[in-house]
């Protein structure tokens, strides 16, 4: 019923820290990597909206991590919009090495106007679970 | 009864994004940047740990995001320590511009021997919230 | 008669900052993943050399920026080897969106052993120029 | 008759790679907070050059890097003016962990207004040098 969506991620050297992982705030980067794609296969390129006057923000994250992975590794993403209402759309992600479970995390979107005020999602991206 | 520590934050260009504001994931640092200074002001510095085979490592992660920053202002953290146990610590974070609540986040740690297996927090440590 | 390999890089949003544009630290990111797959294409996972304990160690960067990129970009960075010698190797970088030179930059790499002492390049990656 | 200022800055946990040292990439966030702090020291806040539409922008940048440096180190940056030119300023760059010399740096900056053409700089900006 909700949208997903899977994409592999190669980790890059710099996101490794002294203890030799992926240091635990560049999850962030790739779920929000998963959320630009995620639009993009619904049609959206996330630069044409902000240039359209429609800006995501992030409004709450968490993750869990369980296992930690490292430069070398490609990394499986799975991102699933579980919620879309109003001015919100809320995401869970998957990150995966194989099939051994990474960390899992979680994120709330708001949209906002280029004057940082609050705003309805676009229609077509308030319907994007309905038609995919 | 816990711990406190304040620590200011100067934001630096770099850490922004094109919105014009510091990047989500970037809290995550000023949090860690929090547990390394509450660290050192009961008397540990944390490269020793790493240095004794004492790592601790980020098991799960929050925040809520209220109010945005910018480059050019000087943040306040506040970060206390909620419960120290066995092989973890909990920490949550109050993050302010003057006296206007930014952001408040959370996280525990773990603490791992040189080959990642779980170990107890030294003796010290597990005893830092009394001796604050 | 030197290697030369092209990579296509979607610029990520946390790579940007308030200025719009790509910071400059990050071309650094950039380049670093051009040398990881130009490694790639000629059969070495640097992750296995380090393992092996060939530790690659930049000594020496520069970057000259001519157009700035945002969001949204999908650059196209061709990395070439002008020198394999002894421990050092060094590169030459130029980075494009469509026919524009955004950048130009050039870097030496050392190659270290596990304890940071610098050693001659494994066989094998010194007659990489040869063999491409 | 240059201007001169020095920073102290300690590394953060995030700046470290797997290899255990300061990412090379780092040193660049470092030169700019160098920058950042000698316009502060000359009364200028680069915010606030911003909401005049002042914006200065990274033209070209090197590093020569000579000894790794670590989480847990304390490092001093000496960054020296060395011109101030219509629309460009340069800089030079010493890192320091006490005597040693980590890391010798230069960058070129430019100005330009908020839509990116290059203009002069502004006046007092001009006459940084002789004013120090």
């Amino acid at each position: 019923m909700h949208s997903h969506h899977e994409i592999a991620i190669r980790v890059r050297y710099h996101e490794t820290d002294a203890q030799g992982h992926v240091h635990h705030a560049i999850y962030f980067h790739y779920f929000e990597l998963g959320r630009t794609e995620l639009l993009r296969v619904a049609g959206y390129d996330y630069a044409d909206l902000e240039r359209n006057g429609v800006f995501l923000v992030v409004t709450e994250v968490a993750c869990r991590y369980y296992q930690p992975c490292r430069f070398g590794d490609t990394l499986r993403l799975v991102i699933e919009t579980t919620a879309i209402r109003g001015a919100r759309m809320r995401h869970i992600y998957h990150l995966y090495r194989d099939e051994i479970l990474l960390a899992k995390g979680e994120s709330t979107i708001g949209c906002v106007d280029a004057h940082g005020k609050v705003r309805r999602l676009p229609e077509t991206l308030a319907n994007l679970e309905a038609t995919q």
